[in-house]
């Protein structure tokens, strides 16, 4: 079975397409631009091919896509019948899916009710999904969502401490996301460490642009950092995380910004870009404080230091850990972070081998080798979930109708 | 050397008499409606003197206050000669001070100037010290801060992830409150565990309607759960604690509220109110989840799992735990709510002895013999460490002016 996975953003559409019998990327590409002009990336693994092609909507950018994949030169495919699912990726959903699902159009709905609480996300991938139905008919469409993992976590996690009608009437609660990144690295930390996954504590630090950490307390997701929205947790490249919910109203009345306009600030210019006021990136960090900025130096500082206290509280979520597992491309690629994270947890058992960390971007357990908790790089692999996920929700409805 | 202790509040006034040479409590009392009515309660150990007296502003509170420590009948002076000091509980001390003052000019300047950050509290605080002042003119007075403890803390605990720019114009940042009473029931848990206060961790978990956690490293409040305002942090009995900072705007917009409509509904409708839709009494939300009322035992159970989780976070800020307090109206006294979360912390070497922890309002270790981590439970005495700083900072101003 070859699975195309998509992941749609407002003007882009990033592509991979897996043998799921082999469970090997065939070729993946980017679509960018669409609506504006547009611009093809294709890569197979002997060639890449680029080409500025007009992209007036999703529908078209599809079409070159299936263009690319079939094409003789640079394709991989020699007809359309050899895709036979798409897994897209879908940002919210909401309290309606715990797992993904075989698309129709009651899920279509789902993901449009969803929409106020991620309107930069749900659209496209709606978008996308339409786009598929159009130019693929017939194929199946699965959705997988970035909230899934954390759909079954505990009301105590889940629930925020305002006015109980907020939450029936708005769904005004924790989400959760990253789902696809920690369920697939925490069980494959579970494979790495030789244990069953249902029987593991494991905290996994998804520390990318976008960074959360989750608790995942025998195969579940207990309680993760982002919130409602992605705004919540740690402090990332732009967003600032947690704050006082003060502070969001007094920069409001300070600065005289509308309530969009404070969102924006702390979702674009906050985090360490904002404390810093050099970079979002860890290696423009690293060089200046390197050559003594004492905000790049803050900013790293207060962005290890709030791993590090998740990290502890999700400990204490559960009782207790048995791996810490590090992913995306910061906590694959930032030895530093790793290194300064694990100084803190100390307490819990965990004892690093600097020389086994100081490597990018590989999976390897670094823990010393009679470390009571272990510490692991797993470069994360969301496409692959994505196209497992697909491929087990289009045999399950094919079982499910052969009944 | 008598102390007179006073905590203003924008219609009320609390006052305890101490003598600090035996650290006695001579008297308390609370004038309430001031600048609506006036009502005085005065209760001296072998009697309460309660009245309706005219306050038409704090100058006449206080009088009144002296009337009564003079009087013949309910009193326990012979003159206002015998005050040598008032001791003032000042919320927010923004930057300036990270100990306790005698008060001039300038403090009272640096008072007012942290008035945008506690306009709660601030401005009656200034007004009582003011009011002092003119009924008691050449008694020392001293400001004793709630953010003074913290303010120490380190870079990484203080920042918020936002454009630098916004903490060096508007000083937002993290403050810290309740300093007093962590410092008291930190020092005092180095006492009864009989360890030198600058060896130990501690976590200190102040659980009164407002509450606040704090790690205590060697004598240091390093980090504390409430922020710029006393808003962050914990679940409490009608404020938030921490929500998704794109709640806040979410909230305002579909309900159409100001900034400040939906700071009150954090500040006031939320917490363990909020989700109950009970109470904020910890006796009323006990009563409704015995009766099976399930949104009750919803936010009592998130309460606890958010203690546990800063509590969590705050041996790994620490690297590690010694002890762990529980102080203030539900720390002393909801016995449920030290189980509850000491359940989570299994994991740090915490062994509850649950027949110690059976009292209310009583200075114990009720950890078992062997726990590793010790769990006390400190009743909290925030005026006699008031008195105790005024005093020391009344000497410390005689030596320096005999210098």
């Amino acid at each position: 079975m070859n699975v195309l996975v998509l992941n749609c953003g407002s003007s882009s559409l990033k592509y991979q397409l897996l043998n799921m019998e082999t469970e090997t990327l065939l070729v993946k590409g980017l679509c960018e631009r669409i609506g504006i002009d547009g611009q093809l990336k294709h890569e197979r693994s002997d060639k890449t091919y680029e080409a500025d092609l007009p992209m007036p909507d999703h529908d078209a950018a599809v079409k070159i896509v299936l263009d690319a994949l079939l094409d003789p030169s640079h394709g991989v495919l020699k007809s359309m019948d050899e895709i036979h699912a798409v897994g897209h990726r879908v940002v919210h959903g909401g309290e309606h899916f715990s797992e993904s699902v075989l698309i129709d159009d009651e899920v279509e709905k789902a993901i449009e009710d969803c929409f106020e609480l991620a309107p930069l996300h749900n659209p496209p991938n709606l978008t996308g999904i339409r786009a598929c139905k159009h130019i693929m008919p017939g194929v199946p469409q699965v959705a997988v969502f970035d909230t899934a993992f954390h759909a079954d976590m505990p009301k105590k996690s889940y629930l925020y401490a305002i006015p109980y009608a907020l939450y029936e009437k708005y769904k005004i609660r924790k989400y959760g996301f990253h789902g696809t990144s920690h369920k697939y690295v925490s069980m494959r930390a579970a494979e790495i460490l030789g244990k069953p996954y249902d029987k593991l504590k494991i905290v996994t630090c998804h520390l990318g642009n976008g960074a959360s950490v989750c608790a995942v307390d025998g195969g579940r997701s207990v309680d993760t950092s982002m919130g409602m929205t992605p705004l919540e947790g740690l402090i990332m490249g732009t967003r600032s995380g947690d704050i006082d919910p003060a502070v969001v109203t007094f920069i409001m009345q300070k600065e005289n910004l509308t309530a969009q306009e404070t969102l924006d600030l702390l979702n674009k210019k906050s985090g360490v870009l904002g404390v810093s006021g050099v970079s979002s990136d860890f290696r423009d960090l690293d060089k200046a404080a390197s050559e003594g900025n004492e905000q790049a130096k803050a900013a790293l500082e207060s962005y290890w230091y709030r791993v590090a206290r998740y990290v502890g509280s999700y400990c204490a979520a559960m009782n207790g850990v048995d791996a810490i597992v590090f992913t995306a491309g910061v906590g694959e690629n930032h030895i530093q972070t790793r290194e300064e994270v694990c100084k803190y947890l100390g307490y819990l058992g965990v004892d690093v081998d600097s020389g086994k960390n100081n490597v990018r971007g590989k999976e390897v357990d670094f823990s010393k080798d009679g470390a009571k908790v272990r510490t692991l790089i797993i470069p994360t692999n969301e496409e692959l979930v994505i196209a497992r996920d697909t491929k087990l929700a289009v045999n399950n409805s094919k079982i499910a109708f052969s009944k």
